[in-house]
């Protein structure tokens, strides 16, 4: 039988995993450096506590375990009604995979309510799983890479989040991105004025299509759903208000200026900006953008998504502020805010980019070959030497001609070979190859380890 | 509905999450300054893969994942021979979660056989999952960490897993442990002498329990299993042949002078040693232990377990070499050898000998509290310093007495307060209090930075 993979899911080879790694690390150390705390919950989960979550398609898109031993042993397969896929499910499938890291945590903050110390800062960086239809840049296994602090509603968490993305995608050497803030109550003032407050999911459903579908399709979606087209004029140029960050508070409003709610949302933002002049950042990359609506329901606050100019691969970070997250297992008025990086996405983006560090992906930095079985020997200690010092370091571990030696070196990407033989045993004056350019020069083990470790 | 974590499985919090991380970064450095490259593989493999490889008891305890949508298309209810557990999930289960990382990495390397450089050095730290009966100690997710050479037979190998393990044990600060080692022909030697070849395997499983069970539970065992006793006594002082390493070999050579097999094992020991006295590293640790047999069938060569002294946590590393790893997918010949160490008692033995570095599982170092609204913004300035100078640092997000926003630090274990108030915005002068001691100090931001970055 010739072995495969499930379909939907990925293996990462070493130079994959090295990348990989490198978005990660310096994802996490920014988070680390703003207090936030690691956390990671299992991938398996009781369906109670993810099902109904994510709506109906998200219940689809969950994947079942089933129940270990003889599942069947409750069940009646005579009865007419316990015969459905979904019934059945019911009986033999208790546990769920993890669909994202949002509910995980929640669950987390009201299991652990009585030992954690609020504000709660959290990052959190697993896989998550979704039974979607593969296709191209869509996985069934994929990381998410969580931040959120629950117990505030302080807008200094909407500051620094806003700083951690900079530093992320700084740390990235990704420079040319834009920070898209707008502010749902402030969408909901919109629609307030615009007399739209009945429908005012479908208004922003239909507005997250906004930038991929243009203005045409939006109006012709909000017209099939029956909104009237008298107040089209009013909602599209306030969505397209121009100018400066303070320029789109100031005309925006005006306006809001009957909605109580909408002027908050206004408030919310500058009060954002203002927090970030004082702590000496400014608004660099963020541009307020009263056109970003976001899908989820249960944001209520700042919401903010990452857009990379030059590149399309999508958001590559998101997030918003939301009200409500524990309530749903027994906890109220646990306000939070959080955002997630998509690794995938910044991958594909600093491949394309060609940005990640040279090396990246590399094994060892040295290989050290060897002529014959004395070379072997004092080929061991020179290894030994090589790591003691730091530098990861391998040895060909089986006799070979220095050639088939030299080229696992090459195919492995390693930039130094020193090749060990008589001489080189006799007078410990090493025989260095730099790979790349195939130049050779002599000298001792502590000349190397010196250059190496200097460079 | 009071929200709950199926049984076996574990959050990992703040603490927890830090130390584990420790014990993990610092064993992948090892891993990667050998030159091992890493590797992971999704959570589901299909059942195709993962069926067979662990024998009966194994296969009953793969979490399987139900197929998405309508699952029982394809069944006929009626049917009484698919009316059974095991018939049923055969037809409504395709796919399992990872039981261990050997298959999938025999899988990988299979699949990749055409790219892959041999001989192949890669590592995987991951989950894996076991639907077993959970007790303390043992859990249904738990983490594995396993690096593995594959395409080579060379001793080498086996040479660098010693010094990996020992730099390893050493980064943990792990002084009191043991390296057991042993070798499968040495012990089929053994067998061959005594005339037990027939029952080999059953031989093995016996002497394993030797450690934890004694003598006379395993002679018991080996009588009722039709073992003739008549050769007990060979058997059992060839097993605790004593002395140092070398003395231990010449003593068993005598004793497998007619087994050629035995005496393979024999030879490879020796050489191992070798290896390490070539290296400059010696025999620190080793303790080369005929009764050593390890559960595992598919070892062929060299084993090893490590044992820690002084703390009961089981062996907390292990692995051996084996011959036909991917043979089972169509590609024989392989020789590869292998070792894990084990997360979780690895970090139940740290915490019990308290040796974690002090700080693991901090999260920021340094609080800045506030007492009224300009000293807020003025702190928000610190705070940005602080992070610039790579100093995890939080900002109590809201406004509050200033004994609050120290409880806050207190609970969170952060070391340093920094208070802000009128005097200290005037003057730029902070009032650093050293949480510990509750000791208090004025500086100015940069004597704070230079401080904490030196220290």
């Amino acid at each position: 039988v010739k072995p495969s993979l499930p379909k939907g899911t990925r293996d990462f080879g070493p130079e994959a995993m090295a990348r990989r790694q490198f978005i990660i690390d310096s994802i996490r150390s920014v988070y680390a450096r703003f207090g936030y705390q690691p956390l990671e919950t299992p991938a398996m989960e009781n369906l109670s506590t993810l099902s109904g979550k994510y709506g109906e398609e998200g219940d689809q898109l969950l994947f079942k375990i089933l129940n270990s031993g003889d599942f069947l042993k409750e069940v009646d397969l005579d009865k007419p009604d316990q015969r459905s896929a979904s019934r059945l499910t019911a009986k033999i499938a208790e546990k769920g995979l993890r669909y994202d890291l949002t509910v995980p945590f929640a669950r987390f903050v009201v299991m652990n309510r009585n030992e954690i110390t609020f504000p709660f800062r959290r990052y959190q960086i697993q896989p998550v799983w979704r039974a979607d239809r593969p296709q191209k840049g869509r996985y069934r296994e994929f990381y998410q890479c969580d931040a959120d602090v629950v117990g505030t509603d302080s807008l200094v968490c909407e500051m620094e989040i806003v700083q951690m993305i900079r530093e992320a995608m700084n740390a990235l050497s990704l420079r040319d991105y834009t920070i898209r803030i707008n502010h749902r109550a402030l969408l909901g003032g919109l629609a307030e004025v615009c007399g739209f407050t009945q429908k005012e999911n479908d208004l922003f459903v239909a507005i997250d299509k906004l930038e991929k579908a243009g203005e045409d399709a939006v109006k012709a979606e909000l017209k099939e759903r029956g909104f009237p087209a008298d107040k089209f004029a009013l909602l599209f140029s306030a969505l397209a208000t121009p100018g400066s960050n303070e320029q789109k508070l100031a005309a925006i409003e005006q306006t809001l200026k009957s909605s109580k709610h909408g002027l908050r949302g206004v408030g919310d933002l500058r009060q954002l900006l203002d927090l970030l002049k004082a702590s000496g950042t400014g608004d660099e990359h963020l541009d307020i953008d009263f056109s970003l609506a976001r899908g989820l329901s249960y944001y209520t606050g700042c919401i903010f998504e990452v857009k990379l100019h030059y590149v399309a691969v999508g958001s590559v970070s998101g997030g918003g502020r939301y009200d409500n997250l524990t309530g749903v297992f027994g906890m109220p008025g646990v306000s939070g805010v959080g955002f997630s990086f998509g690794i995938d996405r910044l991958y594909d983006a600093m491949a394309e980019l060609n940005l990640f560090p040279p090396g990246t992906g590399q094994s060892s930095r040295v290989l050290v070959a060897h002529l014959d079985a004395p070379a072997f020997r004092y080929a061991l200690g020179v290894l030994a030497r090589l790591r003691a010092a730091g530098i990861a370091s391998e040895i060909y571990p089986d006799p070979a001609k220095v050639k088939k030696q030299l080229e696992y070196a090459d195919r492995k990407k390693i930039a130094f070979s020193v090749v060990i033989g008589e001489e080189e045993v006799k007078t410990g004056n090493l025989t260095v190859k730099r790979m790349e350019t195939g130049e050779q020069s002599k000298m001792k083990i502590e000349a190397l380890i010196h250059e190496l470790t200097s460079e």
